[in-house]
């Protein structure tokens, strides 16, 4: 008898009709004699409605009171969920994040996990109860209620999973896996069987679709992450540490495992900074503050005693960024600012990468055999990001997914 | 500097524009130096429309699951109201039941107020801040969600009032105040300038809008009521103490205060059943088993050692009633059972009748002089029933409206 943590997205929650679907899945679980934790987040569009509704009201709603108002939505789709299973004679219980021990800071909007008191959960699991938890919200020593951030009911439930030493977590969302690329650039993407936790990480920091803060928490705390479709039976890509290891077996045919997009990339470049120490401080200190996420950094070589400072933001935030960096500017006597939104990124990730070579002059060459100019280029020990125009990053992936072999199953 | 808790009707906050006016009114509150409370229903018909959603994923929704569920109806609205409070440079903060302190026990869909844990409330005031809590609920010490039956949010700010030891409780809807008879009935209906808790709580029980148990509760904690519409600057009605002193005054000439009227009544009488002791608590045990609330209960005189028995229960339940009544009534081996639903209920309503008479007999004779038929009759202290049929409810209204010279004001 396994305890598995099972993660339900929104769009496998999106009406009556697919809550009974989650319902079943459940129920089947139950049958082949496990224990199930399911985790919900908010049906569909829910989310993104409350905030409307809130922008309605208020220019700039208070954090505290948006976090509150957000919760809703998981509060809703978390009692539907156990009153199906009700409905089909098993026993059932939602909890919302309060109720389900999840103990945040706080920090409204993105509240970092303190800490899972699972006495509640674990109470109920010992009734026969399937517990449904809201996922996505949790309380503060305060009592005042918190979010996680988007995406973030993938937290809910690997942290969960890692407290009751579940067996493992599922996610099941509106794709059957983790592609070697987007399917919608690249046609040729292939499903992963399985993938390292770093790998993932990389992946999920560029595009694909799990809250990064997810993996590192499995990665941590060591829990297999199967991400799987709700709407069909196939399997789906298990994230593990397992992984890892098996692609070091694999660095000996210098693999590269995916190709990962973003093209929500807005692009700041600060012209003629006095290259001298704190300078980068006094810009990104204040920019933090205003709550702007800073992706990508590059500072061209200084040759005057002048530099140009080159950062990459979400779009959404460039000009809140630009109001911040034009006054910095001003303060360090700069030669000015300029910017653009019609960027994207484009990098390779594969553990294989650490120890092999030339992936970097590969991926290069492969740009330009295909006319592809690189504005930026960024790396980490399992990954290569380049800067690249938003209007060629489709055939950006596909030339890199063809040139790296993707399409072709590892060994 | 009084303390002021105001409640706010779902029609009042039905959408982003009425917010604003609710938020307008606590700030014109603000400025006059008072300190508010408010405490908010859920917006316009989002509960009737959370109770459908459950419905459709399960028959029978479970009652603890279904009170998470609604309770995040208030946790919009008191967001959403804090947030406009906010926008218009007010220090605001909302508070779920649970935050505020609500205890209660632990009957799911109707539950009782246990206690008020006000420190919280309390806290944010002395911040100088405007405490909005969403009403109509409030948490087990198991620390589940209940709800306190519909209507309840009056509750919630009375149970407030009390606790925090509010100079007064405003209830704020869409009606400007208390009337001598429901105005869809009766046009010659006047506005009550104030009435007594015990006059209202007829009324309430018979039709007009306010929970009777929170003018219970106004009653015990002696808390005037100010009941008013959010939508137009007028004095409404208030409930309080003083009112029944100074009808007091009034007994000398025998007023009537009101004319209540309710025509959601259905009728069933079991026929023949044998008279002895114990056969009451035979039917209306069971009934009360199965959740039906049985009002008016008439026993007609035995002759024959067996006895009619005649009770009213809501429409919606007569059909619940009936099951019941008829498993009972074979048990007993009475000669049957029959039912009507087109029934309806007229009361008029007056402290003054504590002491005086001739209300009865004046009663019967203005609806004799209609023409309209009696079918049962029930009594209080300051409160005479009359079950009609529900087509003459309307005649029967305007003329005992006219008989008890309601239209005049009183002295």
């Amino acid at each position: 008898m396994a305890l598995v943590v099972q993660k339900y997205g929104g769009t496998s929650l999106a009406n009556a009709n697919k809550i009974h679907a989650v319902a079943d899945r459940i129920a089947a679980t139950i049958a082949r004699g496990d224990r199930v934790v399911a985790v919900v987040s908010a049906m569909g569009n829910t989310t993104d409605d409350l905030i409307a509704l809130a922008r309605r009201v208020a220019d700039r709603p208070d954090a505290r009171e948006l976090d509150l108002l957000l919760s809703t939505g998981e509060l809703v789709s978390s009692t539907l969920l156990a009153m199906a299973l009700r409905s089909k004679g098993l026993e059932a219980i939602s909890l919302s994040g309060a109720q389900a021990g999840i103990r945040t800071n706080a920090s409204h909007g993105h509240a970092k996990i303190a800490g899972v008191e699972p006495r509640r959960i674990l109470d109920e699991l010992d009734r026969g109860r399937v517990v449904v938890v809201a996922g996505f919200q949790g309380i503060t020593d305060d009592m005042d209620v918190t979010t996680l951030g988007r995406g973030a009911s993938d937290i809910t439930a690997v942290a969960i999973a890692a407290v009751v030493e579940a067996d493992r977590c599922e996610v099941y969302t509106d794709v059957d896996g983790i592609y070697t690329a987007d399917p919608n650039l690249v046609p040729e993407a292939r499903k992963l069987d399985e993938i390292g936790f770093e790998e993932m990480l990389e992946l999920a920091s560029y595009g694909a679709k799990m809250a990064p803060r997810s993996i590192e928490m499995g990665m941590v705390y060591d829990i297999p992450i199967m991400v799987a479709s709700s709407f069909v039976e196939a399997p789906g890509t298990l994230i593990h540490k397992g992984a890892d290891m098996e692609t070091r077996v694999t660095e000996i045919r210098n693999r590269v495992r995916g190709i990962a997009t973003d093209v929500d990339v807005a692009k700041i470049t600060v012209l003629g900074v006095v290259d001298r120490p704190g300078v980068s401080a006094e810009l990104f200190e204040p920019l933090a503050a205003a709550d702007v996420s800073v992706d990508v950094i590059v500072q061209n070589a200084s040759e005057d005693g002048a530099t140009d400072l080159t950062f990459t933001v979400k779009r959404s935030e460039l000009t809140r960024a630009l109001d911040v960096v034009e006054e910095v500017s001003r303060q360090l006597g700069s030669r000015g600012v300029t910017s653009s939104d019609n960027l994207a990124k484009v990098s390779i990730v594969g553990t294989g990468m650490r120890e092999g070579s030339g992936y970097a002059s590969r991926m290069f060459r492969t740009l330009a055999d295909h006319n592809i100019n690189i504005e930026m280029i960024t790396t980490s020990e399992i990954r290569i990001t380049c800067i690249v125009d938003e209007a060629v990053v489709a055939d950006a992936a596909r030339a890199l997914h063809a040139a790296f072999e993707l399409e072709k199953p590892g060994p």
